[in-house]
C-alpha cells in the first residue's frame, strides 16, 4: 500500500515527481480508454527504463495454446488472451541529435502526470536537461475520443528552455508487439501491409488463428509556436510491421515545436477487410477538419454527459471523492455498453492479466452499476452477450458429460467458449451459472422491462436449470439432493461438497426458471410455444427439476445458528484473522495451497454473497449472525470482497467498519493495497465500489417496482450524493448528516420509500426528508 | 489389449512378423537394461518409420523447468526428468549404396524379435529385399553386460542371400538427443568433446544445470565370415556432438559381414571427470580381451544366478509363466541394488513418462520383492536412499509451513527434492510418508536386522511422526484429530477429509516411532542419545504426538459396517462399476476430472491398501466386508491396483477373481491392457505381480520371525514354485494341487507354518505337506 503516491484531488489523478520505480504502476493508473480501445500510459518517446507496454482493442483476442502441467479431459485447447495490439502512440524525439529518454537525461524536474477524469484527457509534463546540456520543457496531452471511437489524439510539445535546437519528431506505428503473458512466446500478429500517403501511414496486420484484421494508422502535423508547418515526412523507414516518419523543426530558446498525432485502429469487426484503410482515412479526414481543439472540446462534452448521469459527490473527504470518481471513470473508459459483442474485462484496457474478457464479475458486480447510470439498453446488451453464447454454454456442459441442453457458462471467456484451465475452477466453480440467471432477475427487478425474458432470457434460464438438475445427485445418506465437488465464490476452498452459496443459487435458479416458464406461458403464449419447442422441454422434465429444488440440501450448524459454507467447514480450526500473524499475510503469497485450503480463511464473501443476492430471504438478525461468524474469518484477498462486506456492514449500522471496507475497495488501485497495480487496474471490482455507496450507505433497493432507501452516512463525510436512472427518470439523492434530499429529472411523480416511509418526489422539485 | 501380439513362451518374449504400427510398443517390450543403463529396443540401423528413441543412464537426470498453467506457492522450480542419454547403438548400414531401412524395403520377411530372459540378450532377425533388389538376412544380438555394467555389446550380421554386395557399416555415437517430454523443448546436453583413436571413439557431453558429465564411447570390429578384418575406419565424420565411422566389406552370395560394436558410458557419478575417457578405454580393452563370445557366456552365467534366487515357475499355464518371468526380468534389468544413490523409476529404462525415479511404489511394492529375492543389503540400500534424503524431506515440509524437523518425503524425486507440480498430489498426497515408515518396519519384520533402526531408520521415523502430528488438526466438532485436505492412494478423489488410509497410517507412524524410540532407548543407549540430541526431541513433544495418535478420527459407517474412504464418501451415488457402460471406460480417458472426483469410482486400493499393510489389525470377516464394499466400485485404472486385490481375493479364497487380477497385473504390458505400452513398461507394478503369487497364492507372511504360508493354487495351474531368501537361507516352495513342498538351501533347520500348522524344514532336504 502506498498512500502518498497519488495526490488527493476531487477530479484528477495526479502524480508529481519522476520515479523510475513507479513507471509501471503509473502506466496502469493513468491508462485511458474509450470503450473501443485503450492503452496503458506508456511514454510516447523512447524510454530505456522498466515499462510494460500495452495497447488493446475491444473484442480483439488471441487463442493462446493452453499451458498446463498435467492435462485433464475437458480442458480447453486455448486460453483466449486480451491481445496487446499494434502501438500507434510512439513518437521518438531527438534534441540536437540526442534521443529524449527520461531514463537517460542529466536531470528531470517538475515531472507531473494528470488524468483529468472530468474532461477525459491525460497530460504529462516535465523539464529535462539532456546529456548534451539542452534543457527542454515537455508537455504532452493524449486522449481517446469518445465521439470518434476509432480515433486517438496526442499533442506533444517541446519548448526550448535554453539555447536553440534541432528537434526531430519520429512518429511511428508498430505491429511488432507481443504479450508479456504469452504461454509459448508465440507471435500473435501477422503483418500484412504497410502504406503511407502524405502525413498518414497505415500498417495492416492480422491476428493468427482468430484472423481479426486491424489497420493501425497515424497522421501527423508539425507546429512551431502553434503555427502549422508545411512540411512532408522525411527519412521514411518502412519495415514489414512498422513505419516511421521524421519531422524536423528548428527552435530557439523560448520557442515551442509540437507534433499533433492522430492515430488508432479500424478493425474487421466493424468494417469490411478491404475497406479498413479507407475507413481510417475517413477518420483522419474528419479529425483534420475538427482539429485538436474541437476534438478536445467534444471530449469534454461527452464526459460531462457521462458525469451528469453517473457522478457521485462526497463532501469533506477528498480521498474518498477521488476514489469513487476514479472507479466510475475507469468503468466508463472500459465499457460504454454500445456493443453486445463486448464485455467488461477484469483489467479492462490496462493490462493482460486474467486473459479473457468476461467473468461472473459482470453479472454479479457490474450490471447494477450500468443499469443505474446508463440507459437500460446497456444492461440489456450485457444480458444479450450471454444469450448469444447459450449454444457454446451447452457445448461446454456437454464436454463435461451433461446432456439435453444443459448449459454451463464458462468461467472465463471471450467468445462463449471456456478458456480457463484449472480443474478446480474451470470444472468446479460452477456457481457462475447462478449469477447469470440472477442478472436476468435483477434486470427485470430494476428496469421493469419484462420483455427480455420471453425474448431471450427464458432460454438461458432453462439451460441453467437443466444444468443444476443434472449436476445435483441424490444422497441416500442425507436423503436430500447434494452438489458434490465444487468451488464456491471463496476460491480458498476447492472441491468441497454442498457449498451453501452454490446449493442455494442452484435451487433458486430452478425455482425462478419454473416461475418464469409459467409467467411466459400465461402472458406470452407465442414465445412460450417457440421456446418450449426449441428447448424440447416438457412438464415431466420440469417436475424433475422441482424435485431437486424442493429437496436441496443446505448445510446448517445448530450450534452456531448459521448455514455452513460447506459440509466440513466446522472440522476446520476456526481461528479469527485477527489472531493470524501479520507476517503470514496475504496468505495467498505466504502459504502453500494445501495450507490455505484446510484453513478456515475465506478469500471473499461466500455465504455472505448469498445473503447479498437474496437479502430479502433472510432476516437482519440472520444476516448479523452470519456476518459475525464469517467476516472475522475473511482475509478479503479478492478485490471483490470488501464491497459486499461494506454494503452489509452499512446495512447492519456498523458504519466505521463499512467506511473502512469502502476505502479499501475505492482506493484499491490508487493506494496500491495489493502491491500489484503495475499489472493493471481491478476494473470489475470498481462497480462494487459504486454499490458500496449506493446500496451500502444509500441503502438503495428496488422492491415491488419501487425504490427504497435507508440513508446512512460515515461520520467522516459532510454529505454525498448519487444519481439513479430509474425507469428513464434520473433521481438525484443527496445525503447529509441528518437529512436526505431527492431531486427528480423526469416527467412523472416518483414514489420512494425512505427507511420504510413513503415519499412522493415530483419532477424537477427538491424534497427533503 | 492385444492378446496375440507376443508369442507364448516359457523363457522368451517373442514377436513374429514386421508391423510398423507395433514398432514403438516393441521398443518398450524388448527394452534391455543392466541396472546402470538401459535402452529401448530401437533399431541400430536407420529407420524412417515411427519410433521412440530412448537410452537412459541410472542417476543421470535433468531439472526441467516446471510448466504449469497457474503457479501455486510451494511448487518446485523444476521437474527432474529421466534423461534421454546419448545413443551409442546406432549403425547405419548400406547395401550396394542403398540404406537399409525396414520402412523402405521392397519386402521384409521372417521378421522376429526375441528377448531371452533366461540368458539376458535381445535378438532381432529378418530377411529383407532392398529396392535395389539385393536380398539380405540380418541377425542382430544385443545385450548390456551385467558383469561390466558400463558395457553394451552388439553383433550385427548381414548375410547376402542373393548376388554379391558392398556392405558399409557406419557405426556412430550421438549426443544430439532430446527428450520427447521436455517442457520447453530445451536442449539438455552440452557437447564438450569428440575424440577418436583407432576403432574407438568418444563423445563427451555434460548435462546443463545438473552438470553430469558422460563419456559415450564405441569400439567397432569388422568380420567377414567370422574372420576379423584388419581395417581401419574410413570417412570419419565428426560433428560437435556426434562421430561416425565407416567400414566397408565385400560379400558374395551366402557370405556374412558382421560388425561387433562395444559401447556404453562412463559417467562422472562414478569417475573423476578428467578420467572418463581413460575409464572407457579400460572397458574397451577388457571387452577386447574377452571378446563377444566370452562376454555373452558371462551374461548367461550372471542371469542364471539371478534366476536361481528369483525364479517363479508355473506349470500348465505358459502365459502366466511368461508373464511372471517378464516381470521378474524387468525388475532386475532396472535395479540390482548395488548403489544406494539409485532407485526404481516407474518406467525403468523403458520410457520417459513420470519423470523422477522414485515414488512411494518403491516402499509399498518393490521392497518386498527385493528383500525376498536378493541379499538383504539391497533392501537396506533402498531404505538408505530415503535416509540420505531426510534433510531434503525436512526442507520440503518447511516449504509447506511445517517446523521443527517435520519431514515430508516428496511424491516424485530424483535427488530428494520434490519435483511434482499438481497441488492435489504434491501437497496433498501425503500418505507417501507412511509407506516410507512402513518399509522400515517391513524390513525389520522380514530380515530381523534391527540394526538399521538405531543406525538410520529412527531419524526418519521421528521426522515422519513430527509431520503427522503437525499435519493433524483438532476438530472441536468431532472432538478428534482430523487430517483435512488430502489425496489418498485413490487419486480419483482430491482434497478430501479424513481419508481412512492416510489417518490410519499416520496414527501407526506415530505409534511405531514412539515404540522404536523406547526400544532404542533401552537397547541402543548410545544411538538413543545421539539421535535425541540431533533431532532435539524430548518427552513433552512425544506426548503431543501420542495425544494425536490416541485421538485420531476414522470415518466409519455403522450402516455398512465399513470404514469410509473419506468423510463424505456416502454422499456419493454408489453405482457399481459393473453397471457403468463400457463406453465410459477407462473413465480417466472419457470423463472430465470433476465428474471422476464426485463419482464413487476408485482408481486403486485405498481403504484396502490399509488392510493390506495392516492385515493383522483386522479380522478376515472385516476384510471380506471391506473388499465386498470397495472392490465393486474400483476401476483398477492404476497399474498398482490389481495386485493388491489379487492378494486379498486369494486370502479370501476367491481364486477365480484372484487369478483374473493376477493375469491383469502380470501381463499388463505384454498384452497391452491400457493401450499405452509404447510409452514404456510399468516397472514398479511388476513387483506387485510377484507379491500376487508369493503373498497371494502362496499366502506367505512373516509373523514373529517365522514364515507362514497359506498355499492356494488357481485351478488353471498344475503347480507353481517360488523361492524366498529368508534370513540368508533360500527356501524353495513348490505348490501343486493338493500338496506343498519345501526345499531349503542353507545350514540350519527352518520352522515354517503351513495353514497354521508347524513344519520343520531341514537343510537340503525335501518336505512335503
Amino acid at each position: 500500500m502506498n498512500q502518498d503516491y497519488i495526490k488527493p484531488d476531487n477530479w484528477s489523478i495526479i502524480e508529481e515527481g519522476f520515479d523510475a520505480e513507479r513507471v509501471k504502476s503509473s502506466e496502469s493508473l493513468f491508462s485511458i480508454g474509450n470503450g473501443a480501445m485503450g492503452q496503458r500510459a506508456n511514454f510516447e518517446e523512447s524510454y530505456s527504463g522498466a515499462t510494460f507496454q500495452g495497447s488493446y482493442i475491444a473484442g480483439i483476442y488471441y487463442p493462446d495454446k493452453t499451458k498446463v502441467g498435467w492435462w485433464k479431459n475437458g480442458y480447453p485447447e486455448y486460453f483466449a488472451k486480451v491481445l496487446n495490439a499494434p502501438s500507434w502512440i510512439g513518437i521518438n524525439v531527438t534534441i540536437n541529435g540526442e534521443a529524449l529518454d527520461l531514463n537517460a537525461c542529466k536531470e528531470v524536474k517538475n515531472f507531473r502526470r494528470e488524468l483529468n477524469m472530468k474532461e477525459g484527457w491525460y497530460n504529462r509534463s516535465f523539464e529535462a536537461v539532456l546529456q548534451n546540456g539542452t534543457a527542454v520543457a515537455v508537455n504532452v496531452t493524449r486522449f481517446l475520443s469518445l465521439t470518434e471511437d476509432e480515433l486517438g489524439v496526442i499533442k506533444y510539445e517541446v519548448k526550448l528552455v535554453n539555447g536553440s535546437a534541432t528537434i526531430t519528431y519520429s512518429p511511428y506505428i508498430d505491429a511488432g508487439v507481443t504479450n508479456e503473458d504469452a504461454n509459448w512466446e508465440e507471435k500473435f500478429w501477422e503483418p500484412l501491409d504497410v502504406q503511407h500517403e502524405g502525413d498518414s501511414a497505415f500498417v495492416t496486420a492480422r491476428t493468427f488463428k482468430t484472423h481479426f484484421t486491424v489497420a493501425t494508422y497515424m497522421h501527423n502535423s508539425l507546429f512551431v509556436n502553434e503555427k502549422k508547418q508545411d512540411v512532408t515526412p522525411q527519412n521514411i523507414e518502412i519495415g514489414n510491421d512498422k513505419i516511421q516518419f521524421c519531422y524536423t523543426a528548428e527552435a530557439a530558446q523560448g520557442e515551442t515545436a509540437a507534433l499533433v498525432k492522430f492515430g488508432g485502429y479500424t478493425v474487421s469487426l466493424n468494417h469490411k477487410e478491404s475497406e479498413l484503410i479507407d475507413a481510417a482515412k475517413n477518420v483522419i479526414a474528419s479529425a483534420q477538419i475538427k482539429r485538436y481543439s474541437t476534438l478536445l472540446e467534444e471530449q469534454k462534452e461527452v464526459w460531462a454527459k457521462i458525469w451528469e448521469m453517473a457522478d457521485i459527490t462526497i463532501d469533506g473527504d477528498v480521498k474518498a471523492q477521488q476514489g469513487i470518481r476514479f472507479n466510475i471513470f475507469q468503468l466508463n473508459q472500459t465499457y460504454l455498453g454500445k456493443d453486445p459483442r463486448l464485455n467488461i474485462g477484469p483489467k479492462g484496457f490496462t493490462g493482460e492479466k486474467y486473459g479473457g474478457s468476461t467473468y461472473w464479475d459482470t453479472e454479479a458486480y457490474c450490471i447494477p452499476f450500468y443499469m443505474a447510470t446508463k440507459d437500460q439498453q446497456v444492461a440489456r446488451n450485457l444480458l444479450t452477450y450471454r444469450y448469444n453464447h447459450l449454444e457454446k454454454a451447452i457445448e461446454n456442459a456437454a464436454k463435461l458429460g451433461f446432456t439435453n441442453g444443459a448449459a454451463l457458462y464458462p468461467m472465463v471467456t471471450m467468445n462463449g467458449e471456456e478458456c480457463h484451465n484449472e480443474w478446480e475452477i474451470t470444472f468446479e466453480e460452477i456457481h457462475r451459472n447462478g449469477a447469470i440467471a440472477f442478472a436476468i432477475y435483477n434486470y427485470y427487478r430494476f428496469t421493469g422491462d419484462y420483455s427480455y425474458i420471453p425474448e431471450k432470457g427464458l432460454e438461458v434460464l432453462i439451460g441453467i436449470a437443466r444444468f443444476w438438475q443434472q449436476r445435483a445427485t441424490f444422497s441416500s445418506h442425507k436423503k436430500r439432493y447434494v452438489i458434490l465437488g465444487v468451488t464456491g465464490p471463496n476460491e480458498y476452498e476447492n472441491n468441497v461438497n454442498n457449498n451453501f452459496y452454490t446449493n442455494y443459487i442452484a435451487k433458486w435458479c430452478i425455482d425462478y426458471a419454473i416461475e418464469q416458464i409459467a409467467k411466459v406461458k400465461s402472458d406470452y403464449n407465442e414465445d412460450y410455444s417457440r421456446i418450449m419447442a426449441k428447448a424440447n422441454l416438457n412438464d415431466d422434465e420440469i417436475k424433475q427439476w422441482k424435485k431437486v429444488a424442493d429437496n436441496m440440501y443446505f448445510p446448517y450448524s445448530e450450534e452456531h445458528g448459521v448455514y455452513l459454507q460447506q459440509d466440513n467447514f466446522l472440522d476446520k480450526e476456526l481461528i479469527p484473522v485477527s489472531e493470524l500473524d501479520r507476517s503470514q499475510r496475504p496468505i495467498n503469497q505466504k502459504w502453500s495451497w494445501d495450507r490455505i485450503l484446510r484453513s478456515c480463511y475465506i478469500k471473499q464473501a461466500d455465504v455472505l454473497q448469498g445473503f447479498y443476492f437474496f437479502e430479502d430471504h433472510f432476516s437482519k438478525e440472520q444476516l448479523a449472525k452470519h456476518f459475525d461468524f464469517y467476516e472475522p474469518l475473511t482475509v478479503h484477498e479478492s478485490s471483490l470482497s470488501p464491497c459486499v462486506h461494506s454494503i452489509q456492514a452499512a446495512g447492519l449500522g456498523r458504519m466505521e467498519q463499512a467506511y473502512t471496507f469502502y476505502l479499501r475497495t475505492s482506493r484499491l488501485d490508487l493506494d496500491d493495497y495489493n502491491k500489484e497495480v503495475e499489472e493493471g487496474l481491478h476494473i470489475t471490482s470498481m462497480a462494487g465500489t459504486w454499490m458500496s455507496i449506493v446500496e451500502g450507505f444509500g441503502g438503495m433497493r428496488v422492491k415491488n417496482d419501487t425504490l427504497h432507501f435507508e440513508p446512512r452516512i460515515p461520520e467522516q463525510w459532510q454529505g454525498y450524493s448519487f444519481k439513479i436512472n430509474f425507469r428513464n427518470q434520473i433521481l438525484k439523492v443527496s445525503i447529509q448528516q441528518g437529512e436526505t434530499k431527492f431531486n427528480l429529472e423526469g416527467d412523472k411523480e416518483l414514489t420512494v420509500f425512505v427507511n420504510g416511509k413513503e415519499v412522493k418526489v415530483q419532477p424537477n422539485a427538491l424534497v427533503t426528508v
